[in-house]
């Protein structure tokens, strides 16, 4: 009953905060025997990095993890993995605005009056940065779905930025690692960048959709109540910062289908069942089906803008408050690769989850 | 690491099929003292109860709970506390066409292909009947916070049925408890019932959103990362059946929102801190804030419809399929009290924890 | 981290009280496909039945389990297994001196300094009374590890009771269904019986020490620190009412061997490694070795006896107390079942776990 | 369900490999606001640091403890506190010897079979450096406590080396760091110095009993059945390295008592309940009484010795085998602050849990 973990047989534990020395993850659970160098999770990071465009926040973080343990001779030794990131971009500025006043839409205030001690040079645990911990413990994950299930493969990309939505007809999987906002439609991409360059030169963010598929997550995966994937799915989204909504399959949406605009139809296919259509989000009953799981999640506007704000300090008086800094316009760019390291943290989870209880499929169709 | 499991701290366990002997919930880690009869539980299950109208399902189950243990002389002790709940209409009849045919938007294909054994007569632990174990077990979370939070309210209600949203500019709380519907809009109540009947007849069924909102709630429950209260409510609601997103004060819309939109400005009022709207939902950094808080999750349409749908055999023969029974042609509509029992789960085993670890807030505003 | 629970996988929860309705085990995790009946069950319930001889209490309970769910067409379907058996045998009879005055070296003065209420009828969950349900659920391991582990066999027996200890010379397995001690050696079962019979009749009683030996676990099971099998094992026995220690292989007498005495030498064998001894207890380093899983506890004497004792009340006066009854005057007899119970439970855990991280032993010797 | 963790609210994960760059603890869910430098964990860390004194490894490690994360101007914050101790003293040398062969009394063989890798360097995590981390995380777990419960202390100390019990009429708690043994009896230590020094010049080695009291518990930690305070000690000293057995109170020795010599008698004193003698170990069904919690584990005697042992290769062969190294004579001298350290973390986890469901004793006395 760990605070500050996730997962259950593959359990991920993240510690450190902005301002601190580092940060890191405690990957506990993980099977034996399969091949893990730093560069396996580097490639992760990288694609979360601050500071690759002008499109996301200009602090400089090499983010470079560090294998500290459960890795012997590049293989993993079934004992717990230490992956520590050092922060080496803290820049030494005058905090004493935003430490005695509550920045409207963070976590400052609820942080302060629960603990009543924070670190006001960042947001603590609540900064963004925490993520990096997640996207390197996910690339360990990734790295033992790989050797367990090949032809499993997890992409994220941005399905809406502000009110601005992709066309899904112009849906190209190859189009997603051309442009800053991993986004599969390229019109979107361009009209992206200049609506994001207005917002940003006005001092002001928004708000996204992220979507991550999962395609070859074998059927069988999960379990009819609490422990079901979509639970894990949903808690696991929900838990990154700024997340406000999490969707699976047709999501808010299924809402206005009839029932039977919603039940995918079955039928029998070459290797195994095949639906008709994908409402389901590729999960039924809590349980994976085999078709691709879908997952979205909403992404609020970064609250740290160069926007004057009402707001109050410790004292309880009135305030301005403006936040400058270094700050994402549209922070949802950089959850993308959060949101694949989730999915993968999730699924390993459920795969050894799966092989514990059950051993394999039991049911055989056909 | 129960697959059966929610909560930390006040942990419930379910158990049980829809065409098994009974089915109940195992609640553990209620603190003791505090008065408890199965009346203060029985008028949460009559809300939930199906057969009271024409709009759910006419299967008549009386959903007597029974309190086996966990409770002398009227109160609490501290030990688990049994709850049971007979099953008494399961009617004999011919269970061969969903014996060997899995039904569409069902849980029949996965259930099977990972268990290699389910019971045909019902959804096994994928039946909505699970659900009268979470709301008995919400009671009992509900007593306990009338003890120690007085004033904490929690009301779920439906704000969508199909593609018809409630007007907000109606909403009415007293609305809600006169109308089949649970829905704060009157308006919304005569229309819905005329769309819903008409769905009925035909056979078909439709979706729903519903929305469960706990004010009074202190500040201060949660923490910043992954035992974020919104991560628990994201799981407690996405674990219901039929649920396919959820959301958290402005939710998906939050994508659309710019940071000056979206960030809510903080004043001091005489009891602490207030805000000039709440698109947080009563939630920042994972910590309430002493706003409302908000949740909305979408319930997909009864999958079981009185359409023909193609689906394959268990020997994986194309066949098709009519699902006759008594099922809900809304079965957004039960899912009001089961959303409302969550929250109460949640609210409380965080209310417990931020007392374990914190002792009560630290921080002074003012 | 529920307060009533043991296991990780195949996780036990078990709940009620001496003198409520009934008492019972809920078990999850289970896998599916295992065939299941309730006499299976009852086997083992008769086995730690009260009533049976004059050397256990004189309490008539049937002890009837009944399987609520989990079971479908007598297997296991994957879902909880909910077991519960009836309390039939509560006498009215006048509790008021028990009411008042707290029993000396039973858990009535921490019970009511703890939680402020008690069911003064009995132990509440401090009855040995709570252990049947322990012994219904591991009723439910024995059965799994059969269909898992085909020759893992478990076997309790007591090896002291008060000063005198068995001969291990003496040791027939075949003895210890012979007798009501559950003893390996035909002469100390007769030597006890006139031992405890003037216990019995002084109105005192004595403690004892149990031995629990697990044949034909596989090597492999286990990890090297927390999560070690003999952690697990340990925490079982001494979760048991009355247990003040636990040892595995040479136990607390390890404290008096040199290296050169305690380390096992190996050997090759025909079907694996072998040992020239097993002071290891069939555990090295957190992980089975295949040898013998040797376990010992200790019960203390039943605190319940027919001899006047100082105590105070619970407004703190002086007083004296006998507490009359129909209590065991060696209620170690009665925890065999019970240390057998846990003891399959522990395993098969740790063989579902074993399974979801490593899949099966991965390093080959020879 | 981390493999590699203990406790549940203050729960604590160690990490690292006796020969990797580094070990440590991600120490989760400690309070906020309570003072914490590294010199408060120091201290005990060289306490159980070795090469102090010939009665202990000659390996020479700094062991100095870094914190990384959880503490911002010398405060708790209430996030995770990382405890990252670097290994300094690795040094080259042949290990072709043990990678091949499985030493006798060792994790090797286990953990080859079970994960089919290990670090042939050093015992990976079944290396006693692993209880470095306990020691730093249990230092942690000391400072809360005094911040919480004035008076409480927790002191360890030997009391058997081999078959030589301390007398314990010499008891004097004031010698137990006057000795290198952390012995109570002066006597002792001199024969013991004398004893071992015989043992260590013929390459052997011997084991150990510790004794680990709390003293100034309060009344109330704990839980009548799985959650009991003792079954946690148990756990957390089992856990321990080397460690076959563990004892509450009168331990093993209960099966020697009858009812009558064992319960202890209740009085009233002037600061509440006191008792007649202490057989129950300070805990009454699974509930701290207010009376020293008491606790002993065996530690084995270490099995790396220069004696020629028996044992089989990697590949099945017969072999014979001599370690050589740098090992303790009595490895149990240093596990005395290890098992204080696991107390200091169990008497933490159940105060936060006892506060979290109770709030604080509910039941007045006199």
């Amino acid at each position: 009953m760990s605070m500050n973990s996730f997962g259950h047989l593959f359990r991920v534990t993240t510690w450190g905060e902005s301002h601190g020395p580092a940060i890191g993850a405690t990957v506990d659970g993980c099977p034996p025997n399969v091949p893990l160098e730093p560069a396996m999770l580097q490639q992760w990071l990288d694609k979360r990095k601050p500071g690759q465009n002008k499109y996301t926040t200009q602090r400089q973080e090499a983010d470079l993890v560090e294998i500290m343990s459960g890795v012997f001779e590049g293989k993993t030794t079934g004992t717990p993995i230490q992956l520590m990131i050092r922060n080496t971009d803290q820049r030494s500025k005058d905090y004493s605005d935003i430490m005695e006043k509550f920045r409207p839409g963070h976590a400052d205030i609820t942080y302060w009056q629960k603990y009543g001690i924070r670190d006001y040079r960042g947001g603590g645990r609540s900064s963004a940065r925490e993520t990096a911990s997640r996207v390197a413990a996910g690339g360990v994950a990734r790295e033992v779905l790989t050797a367990m299930v090949p032809g499993l493969s997890i992409t994220g990309c941005m399905v809406q930025m502000g009110p601005h939505k992709v066309d899904r007809d112009n849906w190209d999987w190859d189009q997603i690692a051309q442009n800053p906002f991993w986004t599969p439609d390229a019109q979107a991409a361009t009209d992206w960048a200049a609506y994001l360059d207005g917002l940003r030169k006005s001092g002001n963010s928004v708000g996204a959709v992220v979507e991550v598929v999962a395609r070859g997550v074998p059927a069988g995966l999960g379990a009819p109540v609490y422990n079901k994937i979509d639970t894990d799915i949903a808690a696991a989204m929900m838990s990154i910062n700024a997340v406000k909504g999490v969707e699976i399959g047709a999501g808010m949406g299924a809402a206005e289908l009839t029932g039977e605009d919603n039940a995918d139809e079955i039928f029998m296919g070459p290797n195994g069942p095949e639906f008709s259509s994908n409402h389901a989000g590729g999960i039924l009953g809590g349980i994976s089906t085999g078709q691709d799981i879908i997952c979205r999640f909403a992404v609020k506007p970064t609250s740290s803008i160069l926007k004057t704000r009402q707001t109050i300090t410790k004292s309880g008086e009135a305030a301005e408050i403006i936040t400058k800094g270094r700050h994402d316009p549209c922070v949802g760019i950089r959850a993308v690769p959060v949101g694949e390291a989730m999915m993968a943290c999730v699924l390993l989870d459920h795969l050894l989850l799966h092989r514990g209880q059950v051993g394999g499929n039991q049911g055989v169709i056909g």
